[in-house]
């Protein structure tokens, strides 16, 4: 990102999607298996066709989301590919780092350093289940921007988070706790497309706060919904992700045009769906 | 793990423990940092660290338990000392990797592979807060072993955990839905050890699953009612992680002998707190 150095993740946020025009993320999610047939299916081939994506889709996008299981199913050349891959990421977009991390302080502390000084990652996704002490070493750089789960996108997610019953869900006080945590303004959610009502319930407690929205495209979520439900409101904003839609688009050797042309369709869709006054 | 292989882990699990007759999990957390002076203080130096920890301590030890947030920290060398400490791991110990991953479906596949595949490992520890979906691809080899966070040691979890009310709190559901979850025999439970009358209740809920108990020594919980509370009613088996106050035991030379000295005194105290029936 952009300046981001003394100043506050949300601020920033707020500041790249303006000037990007865009709220859409695209997810590095780059399954070796998939790899178009021009590519070799190894760890060189997976890091060329994240930098020819990341090449032809930067112009429609407002982040990146590396997400991490992808390059530490492939070992320690997988580790080495994560930080080729971050390297290419330009500056003009939030990079983030789709780690799921969350461990007690003293492990955390080495999690944000792995993501934040050890890699050029502007804001991580973090599971909030230990509580503010985990989560606190992470949101301590004001300029790094801190994820939280908060209603996952996949379908068994209820299970847990639903818990314990419907009118007063854990992730509703998921949410809450965030809000105290957010001392210094760099904190925000992750609530998935695929339940609009309740982001729509989610974003009502909480506004303001950067929200990043996977689950369109390949998870069925609804483009439209989570825009309105997630960036609507004056001064709410919203990152939405798509990851396979979008670099998975077409396995032929135009794949890299196919991305760039399904980044750009949603990038312009999400204008679409966004009020007059709220047009970034 | 011995003959791990078509064998459910809860039985690898309770066989390693009567053969090595030790409830002792060894925590390698090895804060670059806190190396003995004699060490370079780089990649290099923490994985002959590591080594000499595993050679000293191995005789009195069920399990090694590697941190991997230590190792991230340190970028694409730390990846790869992480490979090297974890193949330097004997064959007759539980290996867990401590990465306490959780992601949707498609992802925790890979974090999987990662751990079971790539890296050598029996076992390891998964956040619970995305519900089935996302444990089912840890759990479907019933030879590997996943501990879910169930009451986590730190100051702050109760936040969390405690949600919505001490009565019927979240960690006792976590262990309910684990329960159901555990269809390949091969699930059990991180509890800490910080919060005695917590792991006495998730215990008496949860006969027979394997726990993980970190929280002795550094962050203050008591040895013998983690025993007693932990490991102590006939077909309950639990290994009990000790990191810093055994790997760090001694700043100077002699390290390696200290941390001996206390993992075999760590061992030998669980064994007396173990009813006459219940030795290992």
């Amino acid at each position: 990102m952009k300046n981001s150095i003394n100043k506050k993740f949300t601020n920033s946020f707020q500041e790249t999607l303006h000037e990007r025009r865009s709220l859409l993320c695209v997810g590095l999610d780059p399954d070796l298996q998939k790899l178009p047939a021009e590519l070799s299916r190894s760890v060189d081939g997976l890091v060329i066709f994240c930098k020819e994506i990341i090449a032809a889709t930067r112009e429609f996008a407002a982040a990146f989301k590396i997400n991490f299981a992808f390059f530490e199913a492939l070992g320690k050349r997988g580790w080495e590919a994560l930080h080729a891959v971050a390297a290419a990421l330009p500056d003009d977009v939030i990079k983030i780092a789709d780690a799921k991390r969350g461990d007690i302080g003293n492990t955390a502390r080495l999690y944000a350093e792995a993501v934040f000084r050890e890699l050029p990652f502007d804001a991580v996704t973090v599971n909030p289940y230990l509580g503010e002490d985990a989560a606190q070493p992470f949101l301590e750089d004001a300029s790094k921007g801190v994820f939280f789960l908060c209603r996952t996108s996949n379908p068994g997610s209820g299970e847990i988070q639903h818990f314990p019953d419907r009118t007063r869900p854990l992730y509703l006080h998921v949410a809450a706790q965030v809000r105290e945590w957010n001392k210094n303004g760099n904190a925000g959610l992750v609530v998935g497309a695929t339940h609009p009502r309740e982001l729509q319930q989610v974003r009502k407690a909480s506004p303001g706060l950067p929200f990043l929205i996977p689950g369109v495209g390949a998870q069925g979520g609804d483009l439209e919904s989570a825009v309105c439900h997630g960036a609507t409101a004056t001064g709410d904003l919203a990152i939405i992700n798509a990851s396979r839609s979008i670099i998975f688009a077409e396995a032929g050797n135009h794949f890299a045009e196919a991305a760039a042309r399904q980044a750009k369709n949603m990038r312009d869709e999400m204008r679409n769906f966004l009020l007059p006054e709220r047009k970034v």
